[in-house]
């Protein structure tokens, strides 16, 4: 499994790892421990999901102390790309049959060092963690989120210019929608086509194809089944993928197959559009992200259907395509210019049909930049 | 992200998750932790993994107490096909904004239990190990892998037939290398038509395809490049992925395109082959992993390659590509009959070529069978 390596600007990375660094010290961690997943591709540019060997990036709070990656021998070449002499980070391998966790704890403890509490990337596995536990003894694991989150959650222009364009790729997938969903097809067909405009268009994969027809839109977490697309179907169509870059895109539109069958699809869908326009036209600097969940939440609750919206406004998005912040009840945190996430209420009749409308935006210095533009109405595909 | 369900008898099911309790009790664990992955599709068929947001099995060590599914409301639908009830399974749902590792908390200390001691499937991340912890003070986390290796390390009937399907599957794929590996092509371009061919064989996805040509060889974790291969290139081809059962398929085959330029080639590719040829002979019951890695190192080691042998000699394979057995330098572990894993040694000579052979074979009653059987030698494709 290789590694991806984005080509990032070296002093952009070189400011992140001191950022890292500034930020584990203030949150009085003695160092954070990335492994490979979106936090490490922030930090050094690459750092793809890997089987079951350990990589670790340590990074000390005190920037007197080089960042070290403990790593497989046989994964080196995977990251030759990274510009480790300019970052100032020392690569330590390690081959089959020896302890990489003792590794990792001999650099915690380097020069003397006696670590009390370590900050853990969020998608480390226990199969990593706890062994790194036992490794070093009166070490308290926390997560590292509290640092990465406070890096990542503003996005810089050059990210902001990532995920616009991830927007407009996955824009232009939607705009051809009516090629690929017609009655008599399948879920899976439709989604086979899908997949191939999503890398036809510019991501270097399909990270999710939800298309839900009929009762299958209902679910929000569906991907694709065998289900025959009928004439008068209501579908929702999820998908997104990450361009070369890293960014994700993500997007919801629903449409219908010829004029949908049930009678009550155009009112209910006409609250879950204005809720939706109303949740992206509340985003702005220094509101809170649960006002965003409420202005979509509130209008669909007010006309009956506040059981049928059963998940949260929405999540952040960038290297991941879930990540901070979640725009969801009881979330206080206070919207800043750079953040950028998904506005994606849903209306679910099970076992019926179900509608959900998403956007990425972008807060910013005034307001909002929504950066998926397809039209917000339910669409009449020709049946 | 939906859910894969796997079609499995439910008496199968049943039996795994009376096996699971009563191994968590010898090992004197209260329960184990089971989040999305293959320990969870091993236990009730199914479990892809999801986002961030907790879903957990909880399986008692007391066979008195229900297993007690933890998941989202939203994720309900993606496994509406486990045959919950004649399983004893109970699901509990929560929305966003609830708390679920209290929930988990409460399910551990039903009854007025006071657990000491639980075990967290290897895939879980720290994301939730960590809050568990902080909602559970007092349980010591350890991992189930000592649990779920014992049920999964001997494949049943079952499982082995998923595997040679998986095996023959993938072969199929090697068969049609001539039409894809050619000169003057990416190994990018020819990944994409393997891409295709590994589906049209019959597997779900592609969940990896390696194509090192020329020095990429060199890289046993490379993956697809823009590098135009050339005549006389030596050329890793290592390509696998799941079937609809669930179970893996994974095999490395190495061609020239044309006569291979560099001298060596043949040479070293013969003291590989005869180097495989021995390990997988070697393999029967009542040996051990090391023994099995060793078979494989010293007629490398002999000829003088051994420092360009940099990994261990084979991996487990069956839900997971990579899962135990590990076939490596001390390892003692006994191989039984029904153990399946990959053996896979390489010769990598840096900034030159590169070559592996690898099947994936089963400990059979007397001996071992070879689930891939495509031929072994240096196969020369059409320049």
């Amino acid at each position: 499994m290789a590694t991806v390596t984005m080509k990032q600007d070296t002093s952009v990375l070189a400011s992140r790892l001191a950022r890292a660094a500034d930020t584990a010290a203030a949150r009085d961690l003695d160092a954070v421990l990335i492994s490979p997943g979106s936090d490490m591709r922030y930090l050094i540019g690459a750092g793809e999901e890997s089987f079951e060997r350990l990589s670790c990036l340590v990074v000390p709070a005190d920037r007197d102390l080089a960042p070290v990656f403990v790593l497989p021998k046989l994964e080196l070449l995977g990251y030759a790309d990274v510009p480790a002499d300019e970052l100032g980070v020392e690569f330590v391998t390690w081959v089959d049959g020896e302890d990489p966790y003792a590794k990792v704890s001999e650099v915690l403890r380097g020069g003397g060092a006696s670590p009390s509490r370590v900050g853990l990337a969020d998608t480390m596995p226990v199969r990593h963690s706890i062994p790194l536990r036992d490794a070093a003894p009166g070490v308290e694991q926390v997560l590292a989120s509290a640092v990465m989150r406070e890096l990542r959650i503003r996005k810089d222009a050059a990210e902001i210019a990532g995920l616009r364009k991830a927007g407009t790729a996955i824009d232009r997938v939607h705009a051809r929608m009516g090629e690929f969903l017609r009655p008599g097809r399948t879920e899976a067909e439709v989604g086979a086509d899908i997949h191939d405009a999503i890398l036809a268009e510019g991501h270097t994969k399909a990270a999710f194809i939800i298309v839900g027809s009929g009762p299958h839109g209902a679910s929000p977490h569906h991907d694709v089944s065998d289900r025959i697309i009928e004439e008068g179907d209501v579908v929702v169509v999820d998908i997104g993928g990450p361009i070369p870059e890293g960014y994700n895109s993500d997007c919801t539109r629903t449409y219908a197959v010829g004029e949908p069958k049930q009678p009550d699809v155009r009112e209910t869908y006409r609250v879950l559009y204005e809720a939706q326009r109303a949740a992206v036209a509340a985003v702005k600097p220094g509101v809170t992200a649960e006002s965003i969940d409420a202005a979509a939440r509130e209008p669909i609750t007010a006309a009956g259907f506040g059981q049928f919206f059963v998940h949260r406004t929405g999540h952040g998005i960038g290297l991941d395509v879930h990540e901070e912040p979640w725009i969801v009840g009881g979330s206080t945190t206070v919207l800043e210019p750079g953040m950028a996430f998904s506005v994606e209420p849903g209306i679910y009749q099970p076992g019926h049909w179900g509608a959900r409308i998403e956007d990425i935006v972008v807060v910013t210095d005034d307001g909002v930049a929504s950066l998926n533009n397809q039209p917000h109405e339910l669409t009449v595909l020709p049946a």
